[in-house]
């Protein structure tokens, strides 16, 4: 099989990844924070040095500020349901996932303005318009690093300076980029960064997590145990506890730390490298086949590891099964949990059929894809013709 | 080591466990419900199977009703926050992990009346109690099914009976009797189950569900992807995507489903059978050692697997210590995530030293046991004679 589905789940993960989470599950799966005996103690330990290899990683000076979360989908719940209040403003984009599109639905029922900033057909976003729309009930920005539909990078540093010099947080959903596109929280500034540990932090599903600036405090949205200030009815008031409520998912994030601590041993921008001369070949290749109609920006180096494309008359689900069934090649179709960037660039309700490559796929990977998809646009053109002389 | 820890985290897992997830990890772990291809399909029939296996233990009819969680602190998040909005009136007992003492607090901030049923010192509680206090606004009854602290078992069936006299829905904390006693919520009328899925369902950490009965409506707490309904910016109204926002842990709940298949071939009234002789052993024993006292109800078959003692003259942090650090004995110590639990039995602020014997336990562990607990329970009355004499 050639898994070219890495946006949504990375896969194969370092082989120190299975053996992480085979070996803290049979032997250190005790409740960390909790209990004080020996092996409890070593959970502890272990959940500890995950979150200081995330800490490296992403230039984090203080580790308690990496909160777990079973997915991005909790960390950006708790980003986005912990910092905003009825009556308060937030800019988004075109261009999210439903990660962040439907939280904020939600809170605009409650009574929270809801801006979303308009990108290109190529989903190419203008900070300018962010500093347009900002307004004194502006609370938080939320966007997506790279749209999981397109692989546009969005430009960050710019909107994080507007946005700072309006006084106004910001919350990065590095969903599609964390681990293959280099971010330094401290040289970024920003404010709130919302991770998944399953794609490109190569951990396993039921992982992820938020940083959370030192000068930004967020309501929790779960309460529970934390094995502190057990005393207490409120959450207790310092990081991460007060986040992190119930039992961690201690072999997760183990296997979470041994995705991160290859990620620091094979360098971010290695990986980067390696993804962008793959979807440059992608791109070319899938350009040059007659019927077959690519999106977003030309550029490699201005996407993160996605490639959406179409073949003229046929259904995205049919390229998808086609590739699946016959050729082994596993892609992802359809939506992609994104409505609005496929309204934006005219794709709604159809969908394309998304190709996104890791590092661990290789050029001949892509040969054989470009190879597959090439005979099935020409399968469905000589449909077309046949049926056209009928 | 000899771990008596299962009431925090069970270990070891059953062989199969670790094996599943394991081989899920490394070739099943697309992403469930999303991608179509023939992985992503094989990742959403394994955790088909593992609803299926979960309903079939619980006696639940529909498995689309399990609504998986990262543990079962996310679950009671979700029943209570689902279930209750301002105005509303709310009964649970002083009996409560802070998974259920947090969020009602929470709420109580918000205008939800909260009342706490008073367990007698044993841990025991009166079910007429709750007839007297359920009123006009009373919208939900939470209640754990065995303290976690004692072991008391609550006498749910006839809480559930009055409850629903009155219209009223009990949502059941599980949390220390899933896969331990036997529970079928179609027999018992439970309307909401929570449960863990890492301790007696022995699952990994990172997993958890919440039974909803057909007939219970819950507000989603979490919003995101859910791989269905993409184009609609409210979560789906069809269970279990409602609830299920964001990737799930797909290793971890096979793991589950391995855990929940080894309980229905062993049969979780053996799993009873078992603990009930260890504990029995373990109360006998503990309560004939001088300067022991032991807490709860006496009778084994009254209480879930937890038995909580302490040391005359010694903080139980040092009993913990002495028998982690002496004799490899891993207990915990401390308030357990219940200070309302030992403020009833009168152990706060200091808590006690729980011992919580497994499936996997032995005779020959609880006879280690009681060996080292009168070993440090003479060598403290020999230092206080010491003391006394000096």
């Amino acid at each position: 099989m050639i898994y070219l589905d890495n946006a949504a789940t990375s896969h194969p993960k370092p082989e120190s990844v299975y053996e992480t989470v085979d070996n803290v599950l049979r032997n250190f799966s005790a409740n960390p924070g909790r209990s004080g005996h020996k092996m409890a103690a070593e959970a502890d330990r272990i959940i500890f040095e995950a979150r200081e290899s995330i800490a490296k990683l992403f230039g984090v000076e203080q580790s308690d500020h990496i909160v777990f979360t079973p997915n991005a989908t909790g960390a950006l719940n708790l980003a986005i349901q912990g910092m905003l209040d009825p009556g308060d403003h937030c800019i988004t984009t075109t261009t999210e996932h439903n990660s962040v599109v439907r939280p904020l639905h939600f809170l605009s029922q409650c009574g929270v303005g809801v801006d979303k900033i308009r990108a290109t057909p190529e989903g190419v976003i203008d900070p300018e318009r962010f500093r347009r729309t900002i307004n004194l009930r502006t609370k938080l920005i939320v966007m997506t690093h790279a749209s999981n539909v397109l692989g546009t990078i969005t430009p960050v540093a710019e909107i994080i300076r507007i946005a700072h010099e309006a006084g106004v947080p910001v919350l990065l959903d590095a969903a599609q980029t964390a681990g293959s596109v280099p971010i330094n929280v401290a040289e970024l500034g920003v404010d709130l960064l919302a991770c998944p540990g399953h794609k490109g932090l190569y951990g396993p599903q039921g992982t992820g997590f938020l940083y959370i600036a030192p000068d930004v405090s967020l309501k929790p949205i779960l309460f529970g145990g934390s094995g502190s200030r057990s005393d207490h009815q409120d959450m207790p008031d310092f990081l991460p506890d007060r986040y992190e409520a119930g039992t961690l998912n201690t072999p997760g994030i183990a296997g979470l730390g041994a995705g991160v601590e290859f990620l620091l041993a094979t360098g971010v921008e290695n990986i980067r490298k390696h993804e962008i001369r793959l979807c440059g070949k992608l791109l070319l290749g899938l350009s040059a086949i007659e019927g077959v109609r690519v999106f977003g920006v030309r550029d490699p180096s201005k996407r993160s590891s996605v490639v959406l494309f179409d073949i003229e008359g046929m259904d995205p689900a049919a390229v998808g099964d086609a590739l699946d069934s016959d050729y082994e090649i596993a892609a992802r179709v359809g939506l992609h949990c994104a409505p609005d960037a496929h309204k934006t660039i005219g794709t709604y309700p159809t969908g394309g059929v998304r190709l996104s490559p890791g590092y661990f796929n290789t050029e001949d990977d892509v040969d054989a894809t470009l190879e597959a998809v090439r005979a099935i646009s020409a399968g469905c053109l000589e449909n077309s013709l046949v049926r056209r002389m009928q």
